[in-house]
């Protein structure tokens, strides 16, 4: 390669690097060069195109390194491309996911496509996803993966072996770590730890060897009991059944675990108001922008009924005006305050420290903070206030409204969630609003009121 | 039972009955009552007692069970309740607990408590928690176990397996996927994985069965490179090793999974305000009080310094006091507005879809939804205004600065967390504040210097 072409090569982004050997039809080097990156640099790189040509990028790849690929990219990004496929490599590549990613990636599809892609998949493939998609995703159900050994339990142990070396090419990217014995009736007797089978005497029975009413779960228990669960115990999977016993797949740790963070990702998402799903900036501009009004909107709403306690008292507000300084300062302050109250609030209700139905225990137990922090931060603004204008009745005033409100504030901040909770909504999404509202309210309720009532002294600040 | 002692028992509350159980001397009904408990009511009623009665309970069970229990509660309330054990029970605890949970335990004591713990403990205890704690908490080296089972390669997998049968009672509680196989020198040459011995002939080397040249971390390695690393591969553990590629300890997917659970929890306190680590309301009052102070102190100079800008315009509020109803409403939903930006930036950053570097492009991606919004709010708002004084001028000042502030936001907000990323600063702490005090400060700037240039046709509203 000339010098020249050494450095125009240097030039090329990693992205279109990858375009250009998706259609230049260099299969091999597509997938060596995917290999040399690293984790984020293939999500970057394939973050960075646009959907029609992560598709060609997919398509050009071999069906495992594909399907590789999907399992790293963000949803969005990976059901738009395989949408622009032809439903037939769409389907090779379907056939190479592991079950509980694959049902995941056709529950993202729209209709049409799944089904055309379903329709050219193996039937193994389509049994197992019409399998996962009946539950809940958020179920045991439809976290579970349908990849398991389950042999009966009558066998010797050298039988299980000879099974397991006959089929090393249909498990060998199963993910094993126990072995499910069955009963008469295909439903589930026994846990076999692989760690016991390799000590195990070979003429042993499994039913000798294994664990006897193990610990499993119905295809509808929801996360909150599945991290109870596996809080509980440690083990790596649980076995998923149906009401007869019979086994329908395994819930492994890890997948329960990646629930947990998907949640507190969601939450942290809805915390600041995002609330219509994950949002991209790969997204159209107008689904974007649609989603994050519907939050706004009801912002704006809540904010104007806020200030309208402010409208309410025009007169007092034209004698001292120094008043709207501290009106925005007031209303923050307690946000801050607020929200901490509700961020300690969540934490425990996470950890279980605290029950929905406790909330006098935790308004006592923030009316105290509230009571202390009031009072410095009152005293410091009031001082401020005071300095400023050199009036006293100012500065008594937004001491006392600041301290006031302060407890209001961590007063409904530590009980919003707990109330939201206990009647069924999702308290990090709404103690925001909720709070910011109320305090707002209160603040320029308590300090219009207040200077109202000492309007003789304050007038003219 | 009589009926009156009947109705009397199902009064007690389940700490109080905890309470009676451990301070009874009975510790097998005190470790069956637990046992009958479900993991959110065992944490609560623990929660509910005070530092001192934890302690009694612990103190009274057998330690496996202390130990089970321990690794359940919160950080905090477990630290309290081991410093207030003997020293000798609380060492026989530690020693049944798991390495990395033992190393945890430790580092949270007070230095004199862990010393006098680990003078009462076994050897291998000791050994293993020094070794541990060398290790930075959320590298390899801290989160690593140091269960392992590591024999030569040139052993056959005959006497593995005999090796596995003599060792069976300290192998007992050890979490068993992958048997390492140790080279001349004792360092790291291959990995088996369990499966793999199952199927394999007795009388092969390791080193022929094994898998060749193993991913292994360094001590060192921090939380960005694992979660890397546990997401590219699906092992269900990897080998930490030295410099010099000697074993000291496995480090396991589900710690690592854990850790970015815990990463995630305190992203979401510190978001809200919760700066100083975790807040339980059973901690006392001042340390409560002082951390949560140490966040509202530093907002209430940025709220003072943002409203210094009200301050400078108080003649234009003078003539047209209806400007103070709308600052406030301006300035939240500034603060709105921006903070979505941030939470897609925050995710995308974490997505790996975006790199610190990338400013402009954010910046740009932004600047479309916030002319969008801006505009659908400056007009909501501007019309609200317009609608309650008649006064058109005021109505398009409002409108204006509403939606110039919004762009103003949503920049701020989407560049705000790559910078600081960038320049080593946590963006899900520092981004919120930093947001609302410059949009605060513009969007004040705004309505006063809009009303300004127009006053003679605003005046009066």
């Amino acid at each position: 390669m000339s010098e020249s072409d050494a450095r125009e090569r240097s030039e090329t982004t990693t992205w279109d690097e990858l375009l250009e050997l998706a259609r230049s039809d260099g299969a091999e080097r597509l997938a060596q060069r995917l290999e040399e990156l690293d984790e984020s640099e293939r999500v970057h790189a394939l973050g960075r195109l646009d959907a029609e040509e992560r598709s060609e990028v997919l398509g050009a790849l071999p069906a495992e390194d594909a399907a590789e690929l999907l399992g790293h990219l963000p949803d969005a990004h990976a059901a738009e491309a395989v949408e622009e496929l032809e439903p037939s490599s769409a389907a090779e590549i379907l056939d190479e996911l592991e079950s509980d990613e694959r049902a995941d990636l056709i529950g993202q599809l729209d209709r049409d496509s799944a089904e055309a892609i379903l329709d050219e998949a193996a039937p193994e493939t389509v049994e197992s996803v019409r399998e996962l998609l009946r539950h809940a995703e958020d179920s045991a159900g439809g976290l579970m993966i349908t990849e398991f050994v389950a042999v009966p339990a009558t066998w010797t142990a050298s039988q299980l072996v000879d099974h397991l070396q006959e089929q090393i090419e249909r498990y060998a990217d199963y993910v094993i770590q126990y072995v499910y014995a069955l009963g008469s009736r295909g439903e589930l007797v026994g846990v076999l730890p692989l760690r016991d089978l390799v000590l195990a005497r070979r003429d042993r029975r499994l039913e000798s060897l294994m664990l006897d009413d193990p610990i499993a779960v119905p295809a509808s228990a929801g996360l909150p009991e599945l991290f109870e669960l596996f809080d509980r115990f440690r083990f790596l999977g649980i076995p998923v059944v149906d009401d007869s016993g019979r086994m329908l797949g395994v819930l492994l740790r890890e997948d329960v675990d990646e629930a947990r963070v998907e949640q507190a990702q969601a939450d942290e998402l809805k915390s600041r108001g995002i609330v219509g799903g994950e949002e991209l900036r790969t997204m159209p501009l107008f689904t974007r922008s649609g989603r994050r009004l519907s939050w706004l909107s009801i912002n704006v709403v809540l904010n104007i009924v806020a200030a309208s306690v402010i409208a309410a008292s025009q007169e007092t507000l034209s004698a001292a005006i120094a008043l709207a300084v501290f009106l925005p300062i007031i209303s923050d302050m307690s946000g801050c305050s607020g929200n901490q109250a509700v961020a300690v609030s969540l934490r425990e209700l996470s950890l279980g420290l605290v029950r929905p139905a406790e909330l006098i225990r935790v308004w006592w137990q923030e009316v105290s903070v509230g009571l202390v922090n009031g009072l410095v931060l009152g005293g410091l603004l009031g001082a401020v206030a005071w300095l400023w204008k050199g009036n006293v009745a100012l500065g008594a005033v937004v001491a006392a409204a600041l301290a006031l409100n302060t407890l209001v504030a961590v007063s409904i901040g530590g009980v919003i969630p707990l109330a939201l909770r206990r009647y069924g909504y999702d308290p990090a999404l709404a103690s925001g609003p909720i709070l910011t509202t109320i305090t707002d309210m209160c603040g320029f309720f308590l300090v219009l009121s207040l200077a109202t009532a000492v309007l003789s002294r304050i007038a003219g600040a």
